[in-house]
């Protein structure tokens, strides 16, 4: 009974990744507006530096469903993953600590209080988003690496659409001797079989 | 001065990839207009079943335009490449033959008159694009591979908006024993260097 207990949690909580704590609703996202698309794209660009501005929870959470929300009753998602694997995992990084996004709930989940911003990236940005794949859910490597590209790109045009500037960044977390990677690592408490692939700094450009 | 004369040629050709055929313009793509980004997000799906409708020449335009057109004055993208190395080069296939794309001057040039579509995919597509990446240009593997998911979620999130359906297909192509991958690099004249990582099969969905 207890085992079947146990099964039955982890069923529940394997869409999200980890059971205990508590998901916090991001405000339904606007799943209508934006920019026309063709502007979306003629606007997109690379933007390293942003005002001091915070990001609200809803603007958060808009950008967070533009980059790998559900968008269909069947939990299919606004970008593809190689067979359907969904191995992609968004963590986002501001002041006030490390967080998870679930695409299922869409909501997120405190994993750390610290501000690991700086070891996410060079530039000073309120808000940076963390590309991640489930090695172990993912077709393979190759695919992992492609899905990531997916997720970055509709960043790059959810910023374009609503006047956010975003840079994503490929090599500052590998796992490299001396470098950050890890301590972003642990601090999102990642096991072995997740890695991070982008990571994008976000904010309001700067005047 | 013949040196010399061949080098200018080879810099005037070299944003195009080959000299002596010559391009055919596309009509001025639509840099305003689409869905409403968010619309188009949430539309984002995978279709295997098309009309027999062929696309016109602004709707492929249109598309490629979408997909890795030029977006600013400096020559840079509506899909980012790592390091800005633009290493992606697009290709499509119609029953008329395939084609080369030309960001820089919004342009095709056909490359062979076969009918190349059945290698590139199983569905029955009026059109299938073909993205590949030049591997002396790209960073390394890993961000070509990247690159190329940047692009095909912009040919997603086009059909979206569009009204046309579209399927990303990654291992089709590969060069394995017995499959088709070599017939269509031969078809499309590929060097060495140039791998296709993607292919598209785009058409108006099937009623």
């Amino acid at each position: 009974m207890r085992k079947m207990l146990i099964f039955a949690v982890a069923v529940l909580c394997i869409s999200c990744w980890s059971a205990g704590e508590s998901f916090v609703k991001f405000p339904a996202a606007d799943k209508k507006g934006g920019m026309p698309l063709n502007e979306a794209l003629n606007n997109r660009r690379t933007l390293r530096k942003y005002s001091t501005a915070n990001l609200s929870v809803k603007q958060i959470g808009d950008l967070l469903w533009a980059a790998y929300g559900v968008n269909r009753a069947d939990g299919k998602l606004t970008a593809p993953t190689a067979a359907n694997r969904q191995e992609i995992r968004i963590y986002f990084l501001t002041k006030e600590g490390a967080f998870a996004y679930c695409p299922v709930k869409h909501a997120y989940k405190k994993i750390d209080s610290a501000d690991l911003r700086k070891y996410a990236g060079v530039f000073k940005a309120p808000l940076y988003v963390v590309i991640a794949a489930d090695l172990n859910k993912a077709a393979n490597r190759h695919y992992a690496v492609m899905d990531t590209g997916y997720v970055s790109q509709n960043i790059y045009l959810h910023c374009a659409s609503a006047g956010l500037g975003t840079c994503a960044i490929g090599s500052f977390t590998r796992i490299r001797e001396g470098n950050k990677g890890k301590v972003l690592r642990d601090g999102l408490k990642l096991p072995a079989h997740i890695e991070i692939f982008l990571t994008h700094s976000v904010g309001v450009p700067a005047k």
